[in-house]
């Protein structure tokens, strides 16, 4: 083991923190994952098994008791991110948590004066940010490619909704889905947004709208810098994963389309047609997460600054909290009004 | 000249006016133009050398009281739509008008209650409707080829701004440019809007904002059958006239791309490319234009009803005016707060 | 009728002679078509009632003999063209004609020398060099857009095979289709050929195969100037008509793909598709053949050089000859090996 | 250690056998790579080091003595190939070796019947039969997707010269470049070629002129089963590597692009562009590779036929020299011809 490998524990082996493993172990030099924990010892134990991880454990306190871990990655569910961060920070382990931190902001804030006061580093896991796609639109906008920006148009839909026992405790569209395009404007645009306004429906959705959420829905966007946006969120795209942006500048516009597993284009008698775009997010941004993971372990190991930090985790949380607030209220809402 | 064929006037002989006279002698049958009318002389005179119509005014009464004309053109400009109408209506000529018909509801209203007692038939210039790419969408509603409408967007950009002086009198971007994306949702969506809810911008255009006009603009759409939706206009999309359309519904989406002067594709050392799309509006909607005077004339010989009609035009402007509503006071507008 | 109009005659009222008529008389100003013939006179009778030409004749000795006819059209059958040619010359008029104009070398040198005598004009319908996407390979060729050319490469294919009886009069696909790419790549490349090769398959259509034709056919190309090329054929491309070319230079590469009737993608659970092509060479090259009537009224009008000329129809039938010869012989074949 | 893992030596370090030693060591569960040979001991060193390979040495006999391997991969100078394979299988050593085998057949058939006592299972490295893009080619062949093949069309274009004096001991182009596309045409028709035919220019490329290479080639391919087919090589594509295949079937066809780093397009005053493909074989194939290579290992580790054998890799060889001959002797060549 060279002496500049990160030791780190995994905190949920659940889809998301068993592809966290996958990607520590095998595409990411100099990691040594030694422990993974999950509130089900048989997914901790399996995980641990497939990759080859030491030790694992029901109980995550063993994760951040461990003297030789540094870094943590907490994949666990949402409503436990916010109290392991603290714990964690209070451990003095870096940590990288899955979005969001939580549904409310007296519970983040809490969680990033504890991370504060350890002085740990604290990423938090906007995976698209380090999509090859997503970086070509910020690389255009940062060198002024296409000028100043002026309107940005996000589309992000998914493939189908999850179950409904998982939508009744999401904490609704914004907080669950939208949270990424809130993100990835900000990340693009690289200007808070003031005020947002949102409208919705669920007419091909009973099943969503019976557990008082929405199935698609526009959120606008008004930037401090004077820009205009728009967020378009759909459950159920029957194509599949829809992952686009849009932006228009003074000097010209940049689009990204969807991602496709093959480049063949077949034409009939019927029609000229291609395969479906990549299924679901962790097709279309495997490269993606890893990156992130990497950017993490470097930031970790280096002095660097964190790319994705706990302030935009929370001003994301923000953002949903105006959407679902302008959706009731049906009116702007300026995100000042959010504390 | 075959007994059925329609003897027509025109009213108005700038750059709408004129073209609608090359279309109506070259590539419609069986109509016979018989005067044009224009207030500036030399230009009436001009458009019936060219066009090889026999007799040109530059008093529009001229056009009305000719005993031959069937049907009238007004492609005057918009100040003067309602005043024409009403008195061609009085004359028993049916009646092409360009959009807008008025700026006002009530000088609308005026002009339509004359259509109606006159019994003569309005068609009003909403030519995107008669365009190849816009109509397959419809279809693709019409049939439920993609299910059940559920979200709609918009994305119409010119390539430059009109002149200030024209901006001045234009009854600003929402009446002058978002109109026919207000006609298009409508005839795309087949459902009345009930509430418009408005932001913009004019970062890159301060001599628009000095007029006291936007440059950039979102409007977003709430449908009476719970369709939502947005508009995405600019006066000056640097790589030309960007005029697209995307309806996602419950079985799949459908969305139009921008048309092209050829389908070369240029690779070289820099980039994959092709050429700008077509220019302007006379360019890329140059079929539309044929094929709405071809519907007008086939209409007014026939018994078929009239495919966009004076209540189409009254809408759309119900919905610019609303819009402006929503721009000036910061909230969802209503339309039938707006009378 | 202005001065400069020019007046005309059309032999041969078919499917093209009939477009040819169209064109004419409502998309080219300043031309007046006095007269059509055709072999069978109801064809010349329906001709001249549709586009209203004012006499019509089973015998194309009228037209020829006509005093005040200046120009001829000639689109009667092939087995016809040279000795219309030669006729037509003899009458002092001049002549566009559709290609080829005829199957063997004699007949055209024969045709060719009339011309010549006579010094009328003689341009050969050659229609998809007036088409905007080749237009635009060759402008980026002409220009060095991508640099010294290489290696060209077209493919042409048809939606289906016509009726077998044509096919057994129609010379082979060589001469009946091949000869329309064998025309583009010396328009585009600027050099002759001097060496062609064949290879051929009728395996999906026995039919073709019964009259001694094939189906499918490549055809490789040594140009005078060192580029390389090939030539794609098929009868029966169940996508309809598909008309590509692609030039790699020593700077770039230029290519370009079908035209089709709209723009619109629909993405569905089954894949994301378009529409198919336009779906023959009347739809595709509608724009191409106006072009191509315009350019030759014009150039009788005025002293500009012939853009297709008899020259250019001469030796596409040579490289079909040759072409056909290399298929049966399975050798490459010179040029100059066919005289 | 697993009892079903592979162990497995490496015998070549350079650029590919560097990339193979990422993907066993990263990317391939269940595989111990325990020694990596080449003739520079410093190269040998270097790969051992970055990838953590226990042992190296500049002898590759150390590889096919050492008695736990049992499966080795060449990828060390084409000369070496057919040697290396005879001893490794001398050795009952699995092999997986990079094409071509070697540029004469009785070197391979000697390399083939010493496999073949041995009773090892021998992968020639074909990796493009493992790309997504082609294998998606290939399926829809295998179920008549596009009805029966009826024309390929291979394009296989590198972006830049490899240096003289590589080019003085390759082969020449067909042999050291067109031998991918010899296989892949055999892969997706699956059927053999019968005949070919050459012809080539190095008219932008003096320099590879000067050493007796062509730049720009182009075979013709005549199948046993009828269809038939071209492959376009050319050494200098300035826009970056070209890798494209187009199939006609009787029922449609099926066509795949270029990749590229993302889905960005970019529109301004200037044009539509997107950023160039993907710019050599290791980007553009790299999933390709490591899906080869897994394949290999699950074939020693199963009982599973070799899905690229030393039959497939003879194959290529012979065509290649057909084509040579076919350039050299201006006339189709028979594969019967070469032996």
């Amino acid at each position: 083991m060279p002496a500049h490998t990160l030791r780190m524990g995994l905190i949920g082996a659940g889809r998301i923190g068993r592809m966290h493993a996958e990607h520590l172990t095998a595409f990411i030099s100099s990691v040594d994952l030694l422990m993974v924990a999950d509130v089900y010892e048989q997914a901790a134990r399996e995980c641990a098994q497939r990759y080859a991880i030491p030790a694992y454990t029901r109980n995550y306190h063993d994760v951040l008791e461990h003297p030789d871990i540094q870094a943590v990655v907490i994949s666990s569910s949402t409503d436990t991110h916010a109290r392991i961060i603290a714990e964690a920070a209070h451990h003095g382990k870096h940590i990288f948590c899955e979005k969001p931190i939580a549904l409310d902001l007296s519970s983040i804030d809490e969680a990033l004066r504890a991370v504060e006061r350890a002085g740990v580093k604290l990423h938090v896991g906007f995976n698209r940010r380090f999509d090859a796609s997503y970086r070509r639109v910020q690389k255009a906008l940062q060198t002024s490619e296409i000028g100043q920006p002026l309107v940005i148009h996000i589309v992000s839909r998914d493939p189908a909704p999850p179950p409904l026992e998982y939508l009744r405790v999401s904490g609704g569209i914004f907080l669950d889905m939208t949270i990424h395009d809130f993100d990835m404007a900000r990340f693009l645009i690289g200007s808070e947004v003031e005020e947002v306004s949102a409208i919705a429906n669920a007419i091909d959705q009973p099943g969503i709208a019976s557990v008082g959420d929405v199935a698609n829905a526009i959120v606008t966007l008004q930037f401090v810098n004077g820009v205009i946006g728009t967020i378009s969120n759909s459950r159920a795209a029957s194509y599949g994963y829809d992952q686009r942006v849009e932006v228009l500048g003074s000097a010209g516009s940049i689009a990204i389309g969807n991602n496709y597993p093959n480049s063949a284009v077949i034409s009939d008698a019927h029609s000229v047609r291609r395969d479906l775009p990549l299924h679901f997010f962790l097709e279309r941004y495997a490269e993606s997460f890893i990156s992130e993971m990497a950017a993490f372990v470097d930031v970790v190991r280096s002095n660097a600054p964190v790319p994705v930090t706990g302030s935009d985790g929370r001003i994301s949380v923000a953002m949903a909290l105006a959407a679902q607030k302008s959706l009731i209220e049906r009116r702007p809402v300026r995100l000042d009004e959010i504390e």
